[in-house]
């Protein structure tokens, strides 16, 4: 399993990676994408359940329409290649030959899921960037949940958690720093004292980040930067998962 | 940051994954760890919200008790590092500023901290596999949630997500086969139609690879699994996650 010539490669992939937003106009070979999927399949999963999906689209009609509902983000239409990965409990359903009603989709459920369509995004990151291609992450689908689930014809018991732009990078954006691991981390329990100091280093540390970044436009701190948004009107997506039959009381 | 030498060694580190359950007895060093957190923090994650925690997890009268609750699993005792990867939206509140009824703690969020929290466990999981260590992810501290999170002190807006054991391997456990990729991936619309084929496909593998994990004893295919797993009294987490703050019917 280990490799020597693992260690340094893997480490400075995982370390230079930044979100790309510009794609030069070249297909991601069929090859290349099966890889990058046969990787994430192989991620940990809940149990084995492998409780998510993919839908890739390929319909430009309805990268407009998913751009839409994601802010008019461009690069949801014009990447070379754009996955939705999703949440499902009903391939489950299906293999398993239940009924709706003989089994539970509460909010242990929605959390496998979730959770393995994100271990599974991630391995897809991963290799996507090994093999030299840029991702973004796309969670503005949720801006408009219900419109993202009916657009890719989302049976109950799927709902859509996020998209991933794919396609060779056509920028080099600034490495964005990331909170002192100190800030993360924790021993034995939940300490709340080093986080003053730790965001103090980090606004000044993201300010000149962002400074940089805008040419001397911008220059506001962490702290700044999440006060304003978490004081805006929130995406709302418990009304759909419910409807989507999620019990997330239960 | 592409580099020819990072193709096959990445692509050939996440297709060799497999959990491991049984731990040499040495230590997993300081600069290791610190090197496998901060490859996690660099994951993508939604609007840089970076909302998780890692506790690690070093007393063992703690790890005895968090064993407990994972149904006696006896490696998140005895295995050199143990993490519990948490969903949190406290430290965001605490960063920006905000008393808790200004701030939104709904579906959204708790569905935003919990894949923030996987994409970076699983590049830990990436990172620490590249350095010659095995990982399991331990979601059975969900079987008692809120005893896991009064264990760790976890404040109201964090929920613990999943354990994570690390160490070097002492056994090299079969590769377990994933589901076709037909059955995972969709194009442009969900559909169901492949389904049938790809599980009974699937249901082959499985059984083949059960019967030689288990030297003949077992040989049941993933759907029979599934059924039996499905059908089981689910883990329940709703109330916990209503009780820790988590709106998730908004």
């Amino acid at each position: 399993m280990h490799d020597a010539r693992y260690e340094s490669a893997v480490l400075d992939l995982l370390m230079s990676h930044r979100s790309i937003r510009a794609f030069r106009d070249e297909p991601v070979p069929a090859g290349a994408l099966r890889e990058i999927l046969r990787a994430a399949q192989q991620a940990s999963t809940s149990s084995n359940m492998q409780a998510y999906s993919v839908i890739r689209v390929t319909d430009r009609n309805l990268r407009s329409e998913l751009a839409a509902v994601a802010g008019q983000q461009q690069y949801v239409v014009t990447c070379p290649e754009f996955l939705v990965w999703c949440a499902d409990m009903e391939r489950l359903r299906i293999a398993a030959g239940l009924e709706p009603s003989d089994m539970s989709c509460n909010a242990e459920a929605f959390t496998i899921a979730a959770i393995d369509a994100a271990l599974a995004a991630q391995n897809a990151a991963v290799a996507a960037e090994s093999l030299g291609f840029g991702i973004c992450y796309i969670g503005a689908i949720r801006n408009d949940i219900a419109k993202t689930a009916a657009l890719l014809g989302l049976p109950p018991r799927v709902a859509p958690l996020f998209g991933m732009c794919i396609g060779r990078p056509d920028q080099a954006p600034l490495m964005r720093p990331r909170l002192p691991v100190e800030a993360v981390l924790h021993e034995n329990r939940y300490d709340a004292s080093a986080y003053a100091d730790a965001v103090a280093d980090y606004d000044n540390a993201h300010a000149a980040y962002l400074k940089e970044r805008s040419g001397g436009r911008q220059s506001a701190g962490w702290s700044e930067q999440m006060r304003e948004r978490l004081t805006r009107p929130p995406r709302r997506i418990g009304r759909f998962l419910k409807e989507q039959g999620f019990e997330l009381t239960d």
